[in-house]
């Protein structure tokens, strides 16, 4: 397979954009990629547009191509994705493989979601779902996570509230995130509870919002300038052969272990990483998952300040979905975004230094103690 | 490019069925291409689910996942892919594209819809389309084009029904139609009208169903045996740059002119056509972009006979669209079902002696008089 760089992205800021239509917000961060990739719609390939919820509120089919066209794409193959929290991630995925195949020099990924409409009602897996129907929502199932972890491990609920103060420190350098303020350990804490241990500033809030990359060959990225390197794009669905550890993901081991396998990489090479935290358990478990410390020991390792920025292994020095909001149709090109930001070295008072290798990881969707679907990117300098 | 080849397929019959859940349906489809492969789910690689319903009717994300699930396919890459009427055949495409690309040796495409469904209201290409708000939903759409390819080339009321009356006398010999009954052609115009020219029989009805295809290497096609080689399949989005002709969709032509070109042949090369009738002047207006005849002379062609079983090119000998109804989600997949079916020589009553080369067309979404995709897969044998 041929190599593939990132030559361009684009976002908006987060947060609440109750004026702007899904179409308008996607095709701001279209614009914004090619802009900053240099490059004419014309160029592109094909696309991949990455939402969950525009069929369930508005009714839309077919949005992407609407998308693309407002940019002036148009002609090319458009595929509409949906994977729930991993549908952007797998939108890039699929962009990837085009040109890894070298059946396309340029392609682009969109993302976009509006989170913030009153139809949207209760998230929930879906109404054939078991868990749904239980009352095992995501909430409630990843505080049976975190309940588990503290009785096998010790994690404390400082902890667990550690990763919510230092997404916050993080977010308020960051221009796109939703919820910049500082918070303390305290605040976390005394935050109204919505599923033990989980207070509501350690659930990831709701967020309009939209993210693009584009993807090219080698040849082409050369001739841009500024091109970020693809080390590895992995997608990969959970297994539901075997019941599952409450505090081990396997489709997160697994899909952590292709990736460092495809980049020829380890953990130690790591210089800045994004995870799922949509809750604060979550970033915990894709701690351990990624190696970035032993098995039992992700509590620890926030509490000392080595996921921080300045720490030894920065973690959603974006602010994660915590701090920036999780619009699903987009959250896995935001984490591009932040990532290819780093990498270029253009980050601002969120920069970490001299980073030359970044990580995106992102789970979606539950099933019975597993997740549907997992991605990790690997991006390199 | 390595090619590509189709070696089992599954498809439940189209119809009402109230009783049966979404992902039900898609694993029964599903499983019965496992079974007419002789695959076991340990070696698919990648699934691609096509659905265009399921999170505005029942709040399901991350469908295909479940569905794979079912028949014991996990932890490979899973996507959900939603394209309007191309759906299916997207998630077709993708697969194909895995495979020439040499990322996966056997991979699964299944697509599933159920349209019988109270909360489905009208059907329109979603609030956010200027069409939709005008009142411009499909049959008024293609209502215009049928008056206008009656008054620019004469076609008549006549031509326009035979459509349909070939599509039931074709459908009486296909088990997974859902209309099986023959109809005249002045039953077919003593209908009620839906909008004119078109009574209810030249609409196509919706139906529940499901279908499915399973691709992969010719290197293991060739000790499974009974393949079918997949010569092309194309994907491309509408053209939005100029006014559209109500009767060439540029589109349309381009589509098919990209897979004459990549199959290396031309329209006298088939031996077996499925298109999209979504309407009766649909069928006609596929003729002549597939260049079966001339421009204009779509409506002679279906009166003379040669697209009827035991003409010079028969078209739709599944019953198409009109007669086996159409679930979005599954209908480019039963397309490829049939045309399989028609290559292995399996079509009973309706098989077309010795077919050697079958083509498969689509069309989904309406944006501004184009389409929003367009789609066309060549088998041969």
């Amino acid at each position: 397979m041929t190599s593939v760089a990132v030559v361009g992205v684009g976002m908006i800021p987060f947060g609440k954009h109750p004026e702007r239509s899904l179409v308008d917000m996607a095709s701001e961060a279209a614009y914004l990629a090619l802009k900053d990739a240099g490059i004419e719609p014309a160029q592109v390939e094909a696309g991949f547009f990455a939402n969950a919820f525009a069929s369930r509120l508005f009714g839309d089919l077919t949005v992407g191509q609407n998308v693309f066209w407002e940019v002036g794409i148009n002609r090319v193959p458009v595929v509409n994705v949906e994977n729930a929290c991993t549908s952007a991630s797998t939108a890039f995925y699929l962009g990837y493989n085009m040109i890894a195949a070298g059946q396309a020099e340029v392609v682009m990924a969109v993302g976009a979601e509006k989170m913030y409409v009153p139809e949207l009602g209760l998230l929930d897996s879906g109404l054939t779902e078991l868990n749904t129907q239980l009352g095992l929502v995501a909430p409630a199932s990843f505080a049976l996570r975190a309940v588990r972890h503290m009785t096998e491990f010790g994690t404390t609920p400082e902890q667990l509230a550690r990763v919510t103060v230092k997404s916050r420190n993080h977010a308020q350098y960051n221009p796109f995130a939703q919820f910049r303020e500082p918070v303390t350990v305290e605040e976390v804490l005394a935050a109204p509870m919505i599923v033990d241990p989980f207070t509501r500033l350690q659930c990831c809030p709701n967020a309009d919002g939209a993210a693009a990359a584009i993807l090219c060959s080698p040849r082409l990225a050369q001739r841009l300038g500024r091109a970020v390197n693809v080390e590895a794009a992995i997608l990969c669905t959970g297994n539901y052969e075997n019941p599952q550890d409450l505090v081990r993901w396997e489709t997160d081991y697994r899909a952590c272990g292709l990736a460092y396998e495809r980049a020829g990489i380890g953990p130690e090479d790591l210089d800045v990483v994004e995870v799922h935290d949509a809750f604060t358990i979550a970033e915990i478990l894709h701690y351990e998952a990624l190696g970035l410390c032993a098995e039992g020991e992700g509590g620890k390792l926030v509490e000392e300040g080595h996921t921080a920025l300045g720490g030894r292994i920065p973690v959603n020095v974006s602010g994660g979905l915590l701090s920036r909001g999780h619009p699903p149709g987009a959250t896995g090109l935001a984490q591009v975004f932040e990532l290819v930001t780093q990498l270029r070295n253009e980050a601002g008072g969120r920069q970490v230094a001299g980073a030359k290798v970044g990580l995106a990881q992102i789970m979606g969707g539950d099933k019975l103690g597993d997740t549907k679907s997992c991605t990790i990117i690997v991006l390199s300098v």
